[in-house]
């Protein structure tokens, strides 16, 4: 599957001539940023073949038109920061990666209708930016490690806790490049000088937008994005909750009142381990064998002055509306703890610190110091009904599984409208090669132990893509077929990020049992 | 493009032995309830060759494999009840309807989270019937004209004035039949076994459920639709203004409260044609020459007590946070009026009447006595950026147009997050060879001005599909090119709705000047 290495030398020496020498890359130390950051793979996997860094739209053309000749796939990233899930690396090695990152430009901002144009490279720094700068009232929502692409983060599924955090539902007119070069605009913005590109999703037929999220479809280059107007008004609500099974009435209480719209936001039930992570590393605490004692964690709670889960919540809009909301919330949890939550108020005009707004951050890193050595993680994000009992049984499925390969359980549970998903994530070392041995068998079991359940995952590490793809098997896999239909009908040499999200090109990827013709 | 006679008819002789001989239909009585029942189109235009009703998936496999190998298109459609767009009339003559009004079974309902899955029978009073039944705690957002059915009317944009109202985005997770008879679950569905098929929408890889919207990619046979908790407690806030060009203030107050989610429903501004078309006819009014003049609108306003425009409001909540967005709402209007909303409560467990609750009904069709005779009516929905000026234009653009060719304006706006839509309809007596003449001139142009403001339509009735595909003209219509592809791969006989949404199959459709090869 990995292409011919004379070929992407090809490749890579034609490409010079289109984008310049300095945006080509080739030697290992310029690959290496490229990378799997937190490699857990067998050595040869997921190796980059070469780096091209177009700075506009024909530049793209030009490089596809190169792939196509010379069957070498490319493997587009925005700015490559997802680190959790294989950063900038491809499925499949060789692969020459496309790096949009140079393509940066905000095309535009609408403060009165409140949504974003941007291009692959713009981050979620430099959109903020653009807004302090201008004053617009607008809010973005970063995610808590921010450095990543704001188009990026919203194609694959990315999420933060306002109103409008389910990124991947705020998009909203796109442009994509083909495989063949050919430029789509999606929705009402397939028109030439449409008013509305960018402000309504049902448009006439069917609604191209999802199709290129987590998909190997085509480049989107310019995406339109939602944002939210600054609330009049926001109440964050935070409780810690000692008991490791109150995680069932927590759902329960909340639950109902997220379906209903009460609460509008994924709210984040999240463990100690959050706290702990941020604070102190695991030899602070335990050198011991395998994973962390209950007396261990004991003692971290107590030091720490943290709960087992902390509940964390965000109301936005008119004051009186987040009181009386917020009320409702207080009279649901209260059939099942005497606690009050804590209340951070805020209005307009107020110091921003307090208003919960989802500002830019480069904080979240500080969880990789947590092992020791060379940090890593890997995420694993089952989505579930959204259901207390459940929810308590897949946590507890998941950290016994965590347990019996000796990792500490690290984990979120964030409710969205009628599912939840429990956010896990295993912290290693990785120059720690009995770690990596015991990360990589665990990972397929917590996916198997989940499939048992009914439960597939949103998204997935580059390494499991096909793991995960593969436990949708309605009908001998008809959802993997009809994507390869559609892949083999868009992009008949598989130039396009083959094996993202277990997409392959004919004839590549697992078989299929008893597949039809 | 029309399928030759005796291919249909053979198609009719075989599908007798897969539905049996009472459930194909094909003599011109049998065939008269499935033309377009508002006919405006020439002589022999959407004329069905014939009725094939199947009960079940397997049947409608059967059928697949028939048209297939006799190359002749099928109209799938749900109940065929979306008289406005054609009723159950195909684009193309002689294509034989796939009526799956009798696939009407409601497969599941769940009351805690909230949706339910149908198959394409299933109506909106049969969807209520069996919420009342059971004593399930769930709104429909049925629409004005409760006759059609709940899964079309999801899948061809249809929308209800609650906050779940906006139907296609409610959609989560189908079944759907490709047109070699393969059956595909989208989403988390796809899975044997699936615990969340209809509970989350971002699941791994491309989001397929849009694509089925609108679309002639496949044949839904279940949808997965979510509905609205009961509230709490309701505010119905009503207004009556009289004063024509109060459009602008009235979209330019509401319109930012729309956007940040203090209203978050599907808005209506209605005229006065509302109320006067409900109770009374033309010929009650005025029996002139072209359309009515001022004058007579104003006697009608008069004698009927209301005002030229009518806005009608909605919040679903805690109660507390309801009376809170009230008052935000009316703060806004009252920088431009010294009328107070009417104020209408509901509390869960009074009387259902006061809540606002959009049930099915038959009321909306009385509307077509207003013209005399065999009433019809033609709709005209361009989408608009959310602004109170531009609406105001759109309106009075639109207005003149219709006056120009003699017929009153009746319209409304609806406010949705980011965009308007100021849907006008046109009445006609059926009859009447001069209206007809007068409505099919005028139609195209009201296309062509939208366009040349950068506006499109979300839908449109069948004689006017190729019309109105026609504006979305980016890059040599590249979106009408990718959906022509997609179709050819997926259905390669061009067997399902040809034409719709102005998607052909290769050859067929209107030529793309200047189109690539």
């Amino acid at each position: 599957m990995s292409p011919a290495p004379a070929a992407v030398a090809a490749l890579l020496d034609a490409a010079m001539k289109v984008v310049g020498p300095a945006h080509v890359l080739r030697s290992p130390d310029e690959l290496s940023p490229y990378q799997d950051q937190f490699a857990f793979a067998p050595s040869g996997a997921h190796v980059p073949g070469g780096v091209v860094a177009p700075e506009n739209v024909e530049q793209i053309q030009a490089i596809l038109k190169l792939a196509n000749e010379k069957k070498v796939p490319l493997w587009p990233v925005s700015r490559g920061k997802n680190l959790g899930y294989g950063g900038a690396a491809p499925v499949v090695s060789g692969s020459v990666i496309l790096d949009l990152s140079r393509m940066r430009r905000i095309l535009h901002v609408d403060e009165k209708l409140a949504y974003c144009v941007v291009e692959p490279g713009v981050g979620f720094f430099d959109l903020q930016d653009y807004l302090d700068e201008h004053g617009i009232k607008l809010w973005l929502g970063a995610p808590g490690q921010s450095w990543g692409s704001v188009l990026g983060n919203a194609l694959e599924h990315g999420g933060s806790t306002t109103p409008l955090g389910e990124h991947a539902a705020q998009i909203c007119g796109m442009e994509v490049l083909l495989a063949n070069g050919d430029i789509v605009r999606t929705g009402m913005g397939a028109m030439e000088n449409s008013a509305t590109w960018h402000l309504y999703k049902h448009a006439f037929g069917p609604g191209w937008d999802q199709m290129f999220t987590q998909s190997n479809f085509g480049i989107v280059t310019k995406l339109g994005l939602w944002l939210l107007p600054e609330p009049e008004a926001t109440l964050q609500l935070k409780m810690e909750v000692d008991d490791v099974d109150a995680l069932e009435w927590i759902v329960d209480s909340l639950g109902p009142l997220r379906t209903n719209g009460t609460l509008n936001q994924f709210c984040a039930i999240r463990n100690y381990m959050g706290t702990a992570t941020r604070n102190t590393q695991r030899s602070d605490w335990y050198t011991g064998p395998g994973a962390m004692p209950d007396s261990v964690i004991d003692t971290i709670q107590r030091q720490l002055k943290v709960g087992w889960w902390d509940i964390s919540l965000r109301l936005h809009g008119v004051d009186g509306a987040n009181r009386a909301n917020a009320d409702a919330i207080q009279r649901a949890v209260s059939k099942h703890t005497d606690r009050k939550f804590e209340i951070t108020a805020w209005k307009q005009g107020e110091p921003r610190a307090r208003s919960g707004q989802p500002r830019a951050t480069m904080n979240s890193m500080h969880k990789l110091n947590w092992p020791g050595g060379r940090g890593g993680f890997l995420a694993f994000s089952p989505v579930m009904p959204l259901d207390g009992k459940l929810a308590l049984a897949q946590f507890r499925r998941t950290r016994e599984r965590m347990q019996e390969f000796g990792f500490d359980y690290y984990g979120a549970v964030y409710l969205a409208d009628r599912a939840l998903m429990v956010v896990s994530e295993v912290f290693f070392d990785q120059d720690d090669a009995d770690q990596i041995q015991r990360l990589r068998r665990l990972f397929p079991v917590l996916v198997a132990d989940a499939k048992a359940q009914g439960y597939g995952e949103y998204r997935g590490h580059i390494a499991y893509m096909d793991e995960i793809a593969g436990v949708f098997d309605f009908n001998h896999h008809a959802l993997r077929r009809l994507n390869e239909r559609i892949k083999e009908t868009l992009d008949p040499n598989g130039i396009l990020a083959p094996g993202k999200q277990g997409i392959w090109p004919p004839g590549q990827g697992p078989a299929i049992k008893g597949r039809k013709a």
